[in-house]
């Protein structure tokens, strides 16, 4: 196996010197946080990942989470991840002093959970749903709730859910039907299935707390009538015990990647006997839930990009050692006297890894970007301010929740390449980063789903006025870089892909005006796709500024080596992905309809 | 499961009408058959793939060949696909009568082929080596080794491998060290280790017969050093007892996918007594193994096309079936009181199946076209004709191979997203497809050899004579589809990207020209991708041409649904996948050379 999986200088130049977090510790609520601290904790987190979750990797896919008997049995490092990762923080980390949390920005929350999930993706979901889960009842349940409830899933004792997705209803929110049945003492019964929960239940946890949407016994129709409630596994009696709540565990989902993240189905009041606690107001569970979609999409994103970095750093270690083949000489003959080159001296070798690395540093740096975001949102003292941001936040989620999603997917398949067949066999790990990485374009917001959030809201959103902030933000980068000689190239470059994204919208925007919405977002996946090369190629050019100014000052504390890695990969970005735009803007403007249901029309 | 992996009436419309098989009928050789004979075969395939070798994919995924106590232990089918489908011919089909074939054409054989390959992939490579095996045999060896070998080869009792990887040379023959010590009896003592050796062993074959490439003592160093030698498992005796032929294996290679399909690691010569019997001459092994190589790699490209064909099936299925989500009204909401939609009503759903389809079916035309060249170049009695469709093949054979495991991938992840989360389920088929096609582009030279063989190499052919031959048969097709005003446009379309590739050529050639063949290899990859949707768009043209004559004419036997698919995928690859060598033109055309490796760059 690989001996390195991340690059710490790396996320440490992104979240310091790109991101700038020192502007974030400035806010009031990180007073008691520094630039030092903050760094000392990340590469705590390193050493807990080198020592506690990258070793076991390989075993935790070789060995599946399951289902025996009732119950789900996971890897004993789920039980690290949850107590010792608790006690670390890693689950507490950006709740309030009071809720017993470190009161971190989620940009190093953020850093810190890439450098997990690159190190093995199967552990840090059992955190971070607990995390999750406690976020939405401190944020919108009772005083009670979050008294009995959170203090011991913040410090990994507990584990903690989200449950959305019934069998009948998949995405589609609108048609569940788990029923939430009034009490006499004001408390709720439920009863229902629930599948694909991730984190559903395991022998390391004396409880799991469940966030579950249901609906209450007459409540409207569709997503207006879906309310949040807390369902533990077991219920806590008044007098502390723990009471069984009539939580079953009725099968899990064996999967092609991910196998140490366990998925299972549970039925709630198989018995009659399920308590459900409501949070906050009767028919507003969506809405609730969906206050924290950001946190979970930037966190789908984060582990995406992660995967990919872990694979990066496999392929590039296995191109540094394995010789074959020769350099050819100018007559285009090999001379066989010469030494087999190493791998990495063939220009479709460096070609595969520069691919990799301009796609998973593009998107991590992008990544830390929206965590920034999220921390201006919520935790400037000026609303306008707080407005600004939470608007760039919502314009760049579904970008941030899919590029390194479907890139991850494509770097990585470009990463098994590089070792050839070696790349397929079960010895070496690409093929299960590969496996691994495929569900993240389906968790949390399908591509499909994303996309038309992009197009369809997203630039819709305060009638334009989100997406025209968002354009000025990318011309305050585009304006830096053009003052540089060896940035302006792409500078100018990325402008013209903005002028083409105008020239795409005004093309698309009729079709809404005149209430065509199927065909106004029948492409909205290659939208997602156009729109995403100018987001992360935006991310590139801030990296390249701020690598320039590290090489304009006299104490960079990097080598010449590790800038001119960024600059390279910048310029791969620029030279071999952005032009891709070319191809989808001519895919977005023809006014072909091929894929849009007509009458005698059937794929067969 | 699925229950359609195929759909016979597209197979035959591609082989039939859009390759014309009576074409290749006419030729003297094939006397014996007429269409209704092979259509009749073809569809004794289908039978047999429905019974035989469909209903154990799944199960042979989930029970892989495995080693044990020093051999193979393979699923129970390889017996049947071996025995049953060599008494029904299927690896004798394309060989002469004398040699106890049916003398079919490889056009026949290919359909035959791309059905048993859609159905389960992890059974045909048995046959397919084995029928490769022994045409080299037969091709190239003694009239006593063919008599000796070949007869039980050809009816399935026996299999046989192609050995060339070894552990220190993988791509790369010239550095392979397999000796080959003569003997005093005019043979050869072998000695060596092979990887990656498919079908290598296994408990239903009585004997194994292994083509491979050594050097023979005090051979020239690299390729022209190669011998081709016969090392069967098992020797024969003057009086017909088999006798251990000192061939061990060692261990198997156990992969994300096609489990069922043993790789192997063989030793030879552990005990000082494997014997080798030379092919031809000495040193001239790599032109014996080159001369089978089109034909492998049509069948890689074949079984690359079909395992997506597989997949498309399943998930047109599982989209045909599956309720979710509503359609958009003309205020862009959604009418909850409807029940919900088949999501293959959805566009982005749509895309997703056409994009499938598109890739699929312009692969399977394109392979069944260069088996249709095969049979021209092997059959014709005209030297100018023979050598007009070696030159063809020899030109599209790199995208043949190549574009069918790459497009593939990228087809069947589209295929398992339509599933959403079940797609990522192993209860699924889907992400089987995902894992199995992964080898495709790897195994039979990688993208990365094919792609510097058709930039380095068949670009240059004969001078360039072969690339303006491929030119004329491409305007040849577009002239047709230009006198049809539905097909007008895509033939204008291809047409603009022949110039493209002409201008691609002529600012690449200077850097071969002045011996840079570093920079002018460098983007090989990219010229791959963009020249293969140039002849893909080609393909799609000639079914194009072929589907509006069909329609056409009164007596058409397949209803006009049929046809109009045709008409729509056409339109999806000219709408959505062409226009993608636009992006590709504009690498091509970068003066950027941020791959090639120089001084002081390192990839970090």
């Amino acid at each position: 196996m690989a001996s390195k999986y991340i690059d710490l200088s790396t996320v440490k130049f992104f979240m310091n010197n790109v991101q700038e977090l020192e502007t974030v510790l400035e806010k009031e609520r990180f007073v008691d946080h520094d630039l030092e601290s903050v760094n000392l904790y990340v590469d705590s987190v390193k050493q807990f990942a080198d020592r506690e979750l990258f070793p076991y990797f390989k075993e935790m896919d070789e060995n599946p989470a399951h289902y025996k008997d009732g119950s789900i049995h996971v890897h004993q490092q789920v039980e690290k991840m949850m107590k010792e990762g608790g006690s670390m923080g890693l689950i507490a980390a950006p709740f309030n002093y009071e809720d017993g949390g470190l009161q971190l920005p989620l940009l190093a929350h953020t850093a810190a959970n890439y450098i997990l999930d690159a190190a093995n993706n199967h552990l840090p979901g059992y955190s971070g749903l607990t995390s999750g889960a406690a976020e939405l009842i401190v944020e919108f349940a009772s005083k009670d709730l979050k008294e009995k409830y959170t203090p011991k899933m913040l410090t990994g004792e507990w584990g903690g859910t989200m449950c959305l997705t019934e069998p009948q209803a998949g995405s589609s929110l609108s048609d569940i039907v788990t029923k939430a049945t009034p009490t006499d003492d004001g408390q709720y019964k439920i009863s229902g299935q629930k599948i694909f929960i991730s984190g559903g239940d395991h022998q390391y946890a004396d409880n799991i707390v469940h966030l579950l949407l249901a609906r209450i016994e007459g409540a409207p129709a569709g997503t207006k009538g879906i309310s949040l409630f807390v369902v533990p596994k077991m219920r806590l009696k008044e007098d502390g015990e723990l009471l069984f709540n009539d939580v079953t565990t009725v099968a899990d989902f064996q999967k092609m990647g991910q196998k140490g993240y366990c998925t299972t189905h549970l039925s709630f009041g198989d018995k009659d006997d399920c308590q459900g606690y409501l949070v906050g107001e009767e028919n507003n569970g969506l809405n609730y839930m969906f206050l924290m979609m950001n946190g979970a999409r930037i966190a789908v994103g984060r582990g995406a990009s992660a995967i990919a970095c872990g694979a990066y750093y496999a392929s590039l270690e296995y191109a540094n050692e394995r010789p074959q083949g020769r350099k050819l000489s100018s007559d285009g003959t090999k001379n066989l006297k010469d030494k087999q080159s190493l791998i990495i001296e063939h220009p479709d070798v460096r070609r595969m890894l520069l691919l990799q690395k301009s796609m998973v540093e593009g998107s991590m740096n992008l990544i830390f970007k929206a965590a920034k975001y999220y921390d201006l949102q919520h935790n400037s003292a000026d609303d306008k301010e707080k407005n600004k941001y939470h608007t760039l936040l919502e314009m760049i989620i579904p970008v941030v929740k899919t590029y390194p999603s479907e890139a991850g997917i494509y770097s990585i398949n470009n990463g098994l390449q590089v070792l050839g067949g070696y790349g397929f066999c079960s010895d070496f790990i690409l093929q299960q980063y590969y496996r691994d990485i495929r569900i993240s374009s389906i968790y949390e917001g399908t591509t499909g789903i994303q996309s038309q959030d992009l197009l369809g809201r997203k630039m819709m959103l305060n009638n334009g006025e989100g997406a025209k902030l968002l354009l000025e933000e990318i011309k305050k980068t585009i304006e830096k870089a053009d003052q540089d000689d060896e940035l302006k190239e792409w500078a100018s470059s990325l402008n013209n892909q903005l002028d083409q994204s105008q020239k795409i919208l005004f093309h698309l925007m009729p079709f809404a005006i005149k209430g065509d919405y199927e065909r106004f977002l029948a492409d909205a996946s290659i939208f997602m796709e156009f729109f995403s090369l100018i987001i992360v190629g935006w991310s590139w050019l801030e990296i390249g500024v701020a690598t320039k100014h590290a090489l304009s000052i006299s104490n960079s504390t990097l080598d010449s080596k590790f800038y001119q890695g960024k600059l390279d990969a910048l310029e791969y970005f620029y030279v071999y992905e952005l032009p891709k735009t070319k191809g989808l803007a001519e895919i977005l403007l023809h006014p072909s309809s091929v894929t849009i249901k007509k009458k005698d029309k059937v794929i067969n």
